[in-house]
């Protein structure tokens, strides 16, 4: 039995349910947890569902928790066995609100970061009326402008135009060995350089990224969203009205990605906000569980859905 | 017998000669051919003194060609076993001149690209009185500024910034599989995309930079270069005088790490220089061998050393 193996038959063990469903083109893959107003949980770039298990465990008592792999992640499809630079944070809205059609729903909550993020504010955009309200953690947003390219931020960001190539998921995958290596400094690296956050995931992730195609799924996300991050550094993404649903944010002060003094600009992109600055790099949610579901109850709590 | 030692072994069979000098820390490893006016070729990334042969060849008759491999490249030490960021363009200005004074030489002519070309532009201050010229295939140079740095270029740039972490060359090195992969994309990219130009080498340089500690010498130029290649992009760096040195510089029009247009401001840099476009990528040297060669002759044909 693999690390993934024992990982996946463990959430199993704890109450965890997985599920498949046709979405369009896309066979999706989700993870559900508890009962009560139900959470889309929407992970980043390098996680799959798993990421939210510490979260569902300790909110599955007042949320219907959903938890699905995106459009080219974990175990949902990946159309195109070629790079896909289709896979916009438009599509993957297109996705999930198919998704919670397809379960039913109407109304719900948004949380999730990174890719996550982003997706999150495509359905912000796109379907306010079905949201309860999202809450980040780590929040890439087009005022992050000019300066997510800045000289000095080059050794940060270079992942997200390598991992734009053709060959880049062929590299990384050449052994398990080195997709462990990849692997494992960006989830250190953006713990804070706190090794220890996904020091027992490691093998995991390696499994899950080592599975066919799944490397070239994650990276589908630069190749698509490539275009958008060129023209938001550029000052020429066109500016959509603020986004009205309520929307409250965890920022990491330790995020190597995304210093904090780049929230100056959210008021411009989201009209009703909050937000506070916690002791965590980018994976808010991995690295301060308790906190994180705490602050996640409070925000929903106080919503009608 | 590698393509590596097959390669090797028919540069000895057409009279090149390799030696051994210790300059220093360093021992510098070096190829040498003809007689004449002495010449110092310098390699770039990912190159190593056998991309000079073609050019060695050609110019044997009136000049003594003398190639080495830069600190970190190919035969040459590698000081340190970790990564070096001490190896700049001022460093290996040392090692050079240590060389060519180890071989009792006065005055002699510089040619070269990329890497090459910052060592050739760092010597050029450091000893103008020594050299008769220099000539240049593809310059950087600081002028370019930030537009290196612009973002439509980094998925150009990249590179240069993942190569400067301490597990990039664990990584690109994994096999001999992942190591020919990483090195086709760059020298067939900067071919102009013509895959013909260094088909036959594609072995060769994969034996060559599998050697223990060729992938993070050649990274270490990265590492080192960092700073300046930043304050360039900021426009901080220290401005020197322009270079006196008569340079001469053959440029790709089809280089997509250097578009022509970045030619612009050479002028603020060099107080003696004249410029030709030519029809070829960022290895001038090797894609248009005969038409390089019959330039540097003609060049060094009217100086007097």
């Amino acid at each position: 039995m693999t690390a993934l193996e024992r990982a996946l038959a463990d959430a199993e063990q704890a109450g965890i349910k997985r599920n498949w469903m046709q979405v369009g083109d896309l066979l999706i893959h989700y993870a559900r947890f508890g009962r009560g107003r139900p959470l889309l949980l929407l992970h980043g770039w390098p996680e799959f569902w798993l990421v939210w298990r510490p979260m569902m465990e300790r909110l599955g008592d007042q949320f219907d928790l959903i938890a699905p792999d995106l459009r080219g992640f974990g175990d949902t499809g990946k159309p195109s066995s070629e790079p896909d630079p289709t896979a916009t944070a438009d599509r993957h809205a297109d996705d999930m609100l198919g998704l919670i059609d397809g379960l039913g729903l109407r109304r719900f909550g948004l949380v999730g970061g990174d890719v996550g993020a982003y997706v999150m504010q495509a359905i912000s955009h796109r379907a306010p009326e079905r949201l309860a309200g999202a809450f980040y953690f780590s929040t890439p947003y087009p005022g992050m402008g000019a300066r997510t390219a800045a000289p000095g931020r080059l050794t940060e960001v270079w992942y997200q135009y390598f991992q734009q190539l053709p060959w880049a998921a062929q590299l990384v995958g050449t052994t398990r060995q080195s997709c462990h290596l990849y692997l494992q400094y960006f989830l250190t690296r953006w713990s804070g350089d706190n090794p220890a956050v996904f020091a027992d995931m490691l093998d995991v992730y390696t499994g899950n990224y080592m599975k066919p195609g799944n490397l070239q799924g994650g990276f589908d996300w630069y190749l698509s969203a490539g275009p958008a991050r060129r023209a938001a550094q550029e000052g020429t993404l066109p500016k959509r009205p603020p986004i009205t649903v309520p929307s409250r944010m965890l920022w990491g002060k330790r995020d190597p990605l995304f210093p904090i003094e780049w929230a100056d600009r959210l008021g411009e992109y989201f009209a009703d906000y909050s937000i506070d600055f916690v002791e965590a790099g980018h994976f808010v949610h991995a690295e301060l569980p308790e906190q994180a579901a705490r602050e996640v109850r409070a925000f929903f709590q106080s919503r009608q859905f």
